[in-house]
């Protein structure tokens, strides 16, 4: 069953709207956590969101994707300037409303539906709440936004021309980094080769990689040609040349592996135990061929049948730590 | 075992050493077959190749992938006006030898250790074939010829520093094909924004792959967040735009058989029956999750046990025809 929510856009609704997503923070700028932020991750594919800007709304969108690390857009330019750099990606296919709607008119039915806690607006009063990003609300809100209201429902359905896959918008957000390094006079250009033949887990990188761990943990495959050199640390969000090329920031996998691992749908503790995202589905991996994973997730949570690989070098650690927390979807 | 191949450059050494591969027309300019092409299909990751140009072996190669579909390089220029644009290319590794050789030094040791048929040079003059291209040789003649010379054996060892891999040559030669489209003006640029994203299984070409095909065959998974949309007949040779982007021309498989299919280990028969090279290793199989291949390949061939996903549009028919005779490692 999908979930609702309501984002409050601030300054970024054209950003957000034309580039098919939502981006927050990873926290406040005080490093505290913040309810709002929290929700990006708890977002799901199919879930069904309000985009609110200027006191109106003008989009509904569909989540295609879980949301994931991404720097902050560089489109935000000086609107997004206050905000942490390190933050959520949410894909979001948006579609718009005829005619907008003004939620303030409608508060005498939305005010009592409104929750107490985190709503996007004032329940009493209709004003937007100012701390307020991504905000759960009921269904019933939503149905009563959305009951006079024309817009292509088809493009709210799973599948369609939808091409918001994680994959395209990985790939758009290694773009730019790709072009911050190619641009960067301070990178000696075979470092930037390096550097840029290593977003595809290629040339120095990779070789480096084999040396530390030459073979799939998953599944016991050595053979290179069907191996991918993974990073722990994406790519995209390394704080260096030296991170970004560093055979301890990566493991050699089977491409099944490697795309639950980038997409955070699986992830190791540093004795080498495999952890497995409930938002992951049981069947799926059971046709990937990861019978073990099912367990894991569904059986044995907290027995010893833990799946254990092979234990990780010290160098590895802060990798996956950062893997675990800001890549891995809990 | 290795085995070991001589080749005879003709005019286009240099590419080739610089390059790290070689590449041969898929037949004669009149159609034909010819012994030399074939062998480019029949060379294996781990042989090893004399490079023999101007009378002289200057470098030693290993075979670091099997050879694959790809057009002629654009860096042959007017050297390679004579052959069709279709071909092969081998990823092969080369080290200098110190000094180069010249075989007809040592015919008389040579002269009866070379094949009868289909010999590099020829037995008894020491003259280079002239219609010969990648020969095969027996050990006893790779053994004369590196006998009182020197290179750096360690780049003749399969792991190393070697970047070879299947995905970084296609990566490059993909990069051609992009660079022709970006600059081509008869293309309307919409349309080379589908071409560009169908590089990676995007956009336009995923949601008609999507449409016709929508879940992996090898596996009954449909969560889109799994699946890539593969061309059967590889992006880089599609011949035209319609091509390129037809949704016939694709199947959404998850990543380990995107690997195996776009690799040429297995291909479909057009009423669906799968198809296993006897090329990928057996126990890789059984990793990689299909038990199934496993059987097929070593167990039933021919029996009716054999694996049977759903059959293939008839629109789908050529470009599984072009799969099977030119990108499944039979």
């Amino acid at each position: 069953m999908p979930e609702f929510w309501w984002v409050n856009h601030n300054q970024t609704a054209r950003q957000e709207i034309e580039g098919q997503y939502l981006w927050s923070p990873k926290t406040e700028r005080s490093g505290a956590r913040s309810e709002f932020y929290n929700n990006m991750r708890r977002a799901s594919p199919g879930d069904l969101v309000l985009s609110y800007a200027g006191q109106m709304i003008r989009y509904v969108g569909r989540v295609t994707e879980f949301a994931f690390a991404a720097f902050k857009p560089t489109e935000f330019g000086a609107a997004g300037a206050y905000w942490n750099n390190e933050g959520w990606l949410l894909p979001v296919f948006w579609t718009s409303l005829t005619p907008p709607v003004r939620p303030r008119d409608l508060l005498e039915v939305l005010g009592p539906l409104l929750p107490e806690k985190y709503s996007p607006i004032n329940p009493r009063s209709g004003a937007g709440n100012q701390k307020a990003y991504l905000a759960r609300i009921p269904e019933s809100v939503f149905d009563v936004i959305l009951a006079n209201v024309e817009y292509d429902d088809n493009m709210l359905v799973d599948g369609g021309s939808n091409s918001l896959t994680y994959y395209a918008v990985s790939e758009s957000l290694d773009d730019v980094v790709e072009e911050r390094i190619s641009t960067d006079p301070s990178i000696e250009s075979t470092t930037r080769e390096s550097l840029i033949q290593a977003r595809r887990g290629q040339g120095k990188f990779r070789a480096r990689v084999q040396a530390v761990d030459g073979s799939c943990r998953m599944t016991g495959i050595s053979n290179p040609s069907l191996l991918i050199a993974s990073h722990i640390k994406p790519w995209r969000v390394c704080e260096s040349s030296e991170e970004r090329l560093d055979g301890m920031n990566g493991l050699m996998l089977t491409p099944d592996a490697d795309l639950l691992f980038d997409r955070g749908f699986i992830s190791f503790e540093d004795r080498g135990d495999v952890l497995v995202s409930p938002r992951v589905d049981r069947e799926d991996l059971r046709r990937l061929g990861f019978e073990q994973l099912v367990w894991e997730q569904f059986g044995y949570a907290e027995s010893p049948d833990v799946w254990q690989t092979r234990g990780f070098e010290f160098l590895q650690h802060r990798y996956l730590a950062y893997h675990r927390s800001e890549i891995f979807v809990a």
